[in-house]
Formats: structure tokens, C-alpha cells, sequence
């Protein structure tokens, strides 16, 4: 095994959030909500990987807009903000970060819109993961899965690595009865979109797969421009790149795919029903944030911002009322809240 | 049949409805508030009598805080309003009324706060009513049943008078099965609350079986003062009423129980699940009021004040939005929301 070598965290910020409208807004998206307990997701995933020596201060890729809201819920700590000129997906926005980090230091790749219920699991599994980055292999966090789900991509385990295993195979999200026979089989993990990669690694892979990417990455780091803490990508280099997930570009592509597995009650928060999961929930399965009165309700969420919710009879519903819009929506619904006029109209 | 008398509607108004909160409020409760259509439910049941000249004006028997609310609603038509001095439900209210018109002359009394979707059948079936009154029947309006209904009395049908029939018995909510039974009989009909009376039988009546209530009502009619359109009973002698309904009090102990048929489109618009039944639905049974953006939804009622509603995935669930107030209910559940803390508390 390799020297230790420097972590960076990489915390990207790109996501809208929508299907958690009406309290994720354009304004003020998913991760800098307290959606879990009192911090935001995205203070949450600062707060994993601060305060031990292995890690480096955070470097934040977001998008100009979100640049006040970061450096408030940085609450003066150090870091690095990295401004995405526009949104190209993953696997430019990670390129831009290995870019401007020594190209031997590894990259702790995480998005800022998950819950992690045990950070001291994933601070593990990161370990673990930047050791097989030392190695040159690009390593994809696989999470234990507990249920058939089929709203993720899956990763099948291959052979034993020290600390992990090699990628066999990148599954699309399956159906029902092959989620059921992955967790059936033991073999597979979730792909959560948390990466270790090696810097140098990363970009001579990207080169390899998606050069002209990587090329105008180069370039949008060599004509940027430093402002404080942050950094701005040449918009034009930038916004001129085909944009892609790092799976697509990177990971499914190349040979040293690998995996550590990742047990640290990790949910997405993808929908109101997984954040419904992630609380705390009383002995009928409901959840309350705000004022809420609910009377014969089962596997109830209710939150609001101001008015008070009263419920009669309800099962496996969430109710949400924030900012002037009031959401109902039943547990299985959950995933097109998304494509409601409200969410997608802002 | 005897020659046609006036016929005085007696309309009450003490309904509380706070199975309609957080719509219904102490301030302006269901019967003035405009549930179906424009006009309020005691608008309607002013129109229903209103441009016949077989009816006189309308007397309405209220308590003092709603006395603004009603001359409002009259715009301008002429009318009586007897102002309750306490609420001592419907025995005393209707005896009220009666003592304060001619003996000879027939009292239609309806609740303020029932939709009949068919005026022309009402005022039939009022007419039809009022002969047999004229003859000192006693006579309900024995509305269509037309499911197996638990929440209402049923009243069987005896033998035959003309236009109606003699009421056999009064039962009281009957549990499924009875109802069930009820209706497939075709021998009963829902006590819907309207009856028609000779003022002067059934004060007879109320003192044969209720001796003290008709005498302290006389007396706070005697004691009583005008004022305007308004009469005053006097206060002490009325409220020391022990209160009680017209069909305990009178009409389940009087030799003389009639009942007319009708088949009105009549509605007690008891709950939300009542009322979204009276509205129009959409081709997938959703009803909606103000702004709402319905997604897979059947069966759905909709309807805010201002908030849009954005729903997924519900099926018999009444949304509802009112001045501050998010209540969500099934419809199965819809007759427990006066229960909830925001409809009792307030």
C-alpha cells in the first residue's frame, strides 16, 4: 500500500432539486436546505470530512448563482470555490477540480445534496477508496443497498482489490425483479456518485475517453482567472463542452474501475418520500416539521413553513407547504413532483 | 283539500358546520358561504322561495352575531329576522317563528345550509306539504335516498295520505347493513329536516309534549321587543330552555307525522366529501376551486383561497385551503375534521 497521501475533498453542488419543490427552489436548492436535522445537506457534507488532518479544505464547484449562499453556510472555514461558467454535468465539473489540484493528491469526490447518516463510515470508506485512487484505480463508492430500488444505477462487484473490489459491471437502473435479484445476489452495491480518483489519473482517463472534454477543460482552467477564493473557468472554453456524467465519461469506460463498499446509511434525498425515510418517525410511521395536527395518518410526512397542516385518514403521503405553495402527493407519486407546473415553471 | 294558505319559509340558520373548517368559521360558518355556485347556501335557500307569491317573505331565525351576515345576504329583500338569544337548537327556533305569525297560516322551515340541486322540486314538494299541513299534519319532507347512507335518520313511510304519506317510525343512524336494508325496501326516506306546519298545530303539539319549552317560548315572545326588521325574544325566559329538536321534541311523539316525498338533488353538504360530491367533477371525479394543479389524481376535491395546490398520486382525498389553513382528509375521514384541534379550538 501507497503512502498516505493528501485528500481533497471535491463537493459538487450541481444539482437542481426540483423534485423536492415547492421548499427546493431556483433560489435556494436542495443542498442548502436543513432538510436532515439542523444543518443543510450541504454543511453536512463540509462537516464530514472537517476537522481530520487526513482531509484538505473543500473544494465547492457550483454555479454562480449559489456562490453567496456557499461562502454564508462555509461559515468562514477555508476552501476553494471553483465557478462552473455553466452547468455541463458531472465529468466537467470533476475535471475542473483535478485540473487545479497537484496532480498526485487524490480527490474525494462527493455531491452536496446527499444525507449520510454516519460520517464516521464514510470518512472509512474514503480512506479506503483514496488508497486504491494512490493505485491508479478510479474508484466509485458502492453503497450497500436495502431494498429493490429502482430510481439508481447499480455496481456488480468483481474481484478483490486491497480495501475494495474492481467494477465488473455499470447496471442502468433496473426494473423491479432484477433490483429484487441484485439484492437477492449480494453482488451488487448503488452507485452513489461519490468517486476517489487520483488527479492525474482522472484527467489522463478523461483524455483517453473523452478528449475534447478534457481538452477544453485545459483550456478553460488555463484562461481562467482567480478572484479570492474562487476560481472562474474561461466561460467560453467552458461552455462550449458536450456535457456528460462522470460515469458515462470516465468510469464506464475505463479499465481500472473500482469499488469500495460503503455501508454509512447513505439516502439521496431524492424525492419527498426518501427524505421522509431519512427522518425521524414516530410510532405510525409520520413525520412532522412545523405545525402539524394528524388524526388516524400513517406513514405521514408533513411539513410546513408557517401554516399549520390538519390531516384525517392519510397513509403514505407527504403533505409540504412552504413559500406559498401547498404540495400533497402520495409516497409512490413522489418522483414526479419534478414535473408538476409549480417545480418546473420557477 | 282546503283552500291554499300563506306560506311563511322559516329559515334557520344554526348550523355551525365546522365539519367544513377550515372553510366554515365561527365568524362566517357554512351557511353563508358560497359552496356550490355563486350564491351562499342561505342565499339559495332564500331564492328557492323567493318570486312566488305563494310564499311570503322569509323569516330567519339566527343567532345575534350572524344578524350583519344576513342582512347582507338579503340584499335588500324584505324578510324577518328573529334574533336567538341563545342557541337551544331547532325546537325552540321553529316554535319561535311560529308564535310570531297568524296560527292559521303554514310555516315551511328549512335549513340554511343544504344544497337542493332542484328548486322546482322543493317548492312541489313544499306546496304538497303545506296542504297536508293545513289538514294539522305534522310533515318532514322525506328526501329520496339513494345510498346506504349511516349518517342520517331515516324516517318509514306509512300509510297514504294525499300527497304524501303517514310516517310509520322515525329511526335514528342506522349502521350499514340497516341502511343497506332501508334502501333496498324503497319504504324510507332520509329526514332531511324540512318540515311545513299549521303555526298553530304545532305549538298545540309542542305543548302537549314539551310543556315548559312552548311556555317559556310564549313568554319570551310576549316579553319580547321589535326592532326594525329584527325581533328580540326576550333573553332570560328563552336561554333557561332546556334545548332539544323538533323531531324529539314533537314530531317522534305527535299522532299526526306525515311526510312528503322529494326528489330534489337535496345535499346536507354535511362534509368536504358532501360537497365534492355536489360540485361538478371532471371526467375523473376531481372537483377544483382556485388553483390547482392535479397530477393522477381521481375522486381528488380541490380548492384553495389562494396557496396553489399541487397534487400527485391521491385518490378520495379532499384538499383545502383556507385563510391560513392547510386540512388534508380522506374522504372516509371527512366527517372527523370538526374533531380536529383547528375546527374545535377555534
Amino acid at each position: 500500500m501507497s503512502k498516505a497521501r493528501i485528500i481533497h475533498p471535491v463537493i459538487l453542488c450541481g444539482g437542481s432539486g426540483t423534485r423536492l419543490w415547492p421548499v427546493s427552489r431556483k433560489a435556494r436548492p436542495k443542498p442548502f436546505l436543513p432538510l436532515v436535522g439542523e444543518e443543510t445537506l450541504f454543511e453536512q457534507a463540509v462537516s464530514r470530512v472537517a476537522g481530520d488532518d487526513r482531509f484538505a479544505a473543500p473544494i465547492v464547484v457550483a454555479g454562480a448563482s449559489h456562490g453567496d449562499l456557499i461562502e454564508a453556510q462555509m461559515h468562514g472555514a477555508p476552501h476553494r470555490l471553483i465557478v462552473e461558467p455553466a452547468a455541463r454535468n458531472t465529468a466537467p465539473a470533476i475535471a475542473l477540480a483535478a485540473a487545479l489540484i497537484p496532480e498526485d493528491d487524490i480527490m474525494l469526490v462527493c455531491p452536496s445534496d446527499h444525507h449520510i447518516a454516519d460520517p464516521a463510515a464514510f470518512r472509512s470508506a474514503g480512506l479506503a477508496a483514496a488508497a486504491l485512487a494512490a493505485e491508479d484505480y478510479l474508484v466509485s463508492f458502492g453503497i450497500a443497498a436495502d431494498r429493490p430500488e429502482t430510481g439508481y444505477g447499480y455496481l456488480h462487484r468483481g474481484k478483490a482489490l486491497p480495501g475494495g473490489f474492481a467494477i465488473a459491471k455499470f447496471v442502468e437502473k433496473p426494473d423491479r425483479a432484477r433490483a429484487q435479484a441484485y439484492l437477492d445476489s449480494g453482488e451488487y452495491s448503488w452507485n452513489g456518485g461519490i468517486f476517489a480518483f487520483r488527479a492525474g489519473a482522472l484527467l489522463a482517463e478523461l483524455a483517453r475517453h473523452r478528449p475534447a472534454m478534457a481538452a477544453a477543460v485545459r483550456a478553460s482552467v488555463d484562461k481562467g482567472r482567480e478572484e479570492g477564493t474562487r476560481f472562474h473557468p474561461d466561460a467560453d472554453s467552458f461552455a462550449a463542452i458536450e456535457g456528460d456524467s462522470i460515469d458515462y465519461a470516465v468510469m464506464e469506460n475505463t479499465a481500472r474501475a473500482a469499488m469500495v463498499p460503503a455501508d454509512m446509511g447513505w439516502s439521496d434525498i431524492g424525492n419527498w418520500a426518501a427524505l421522509h425515510d431519512a427522518l425521524e418517525r414516530d410510532g405510525r410511521g409520520n413525520a412532522v416539521r412545523g405545525e402539524a395536527d394528524l388524526a388516524d395518518c400513517s406513514n405521514v410526512l408533513a411539513m410546513s413553513d408557517g401554516p399549520r397542516i390538519s390531516a384525517v385518514g392519510l397513509e403514505d403521503v407527504c403533505i409540504i407547504v412552504s413559500d406559498g405553495e401547498v404540495l400533497v402527493t402520495t409516497r409512490d407519486g413522489a418522483q414526479a413532483v419534478g414535473k408538476l407546473p409549480g417545480a418546473s415553471n420557477q
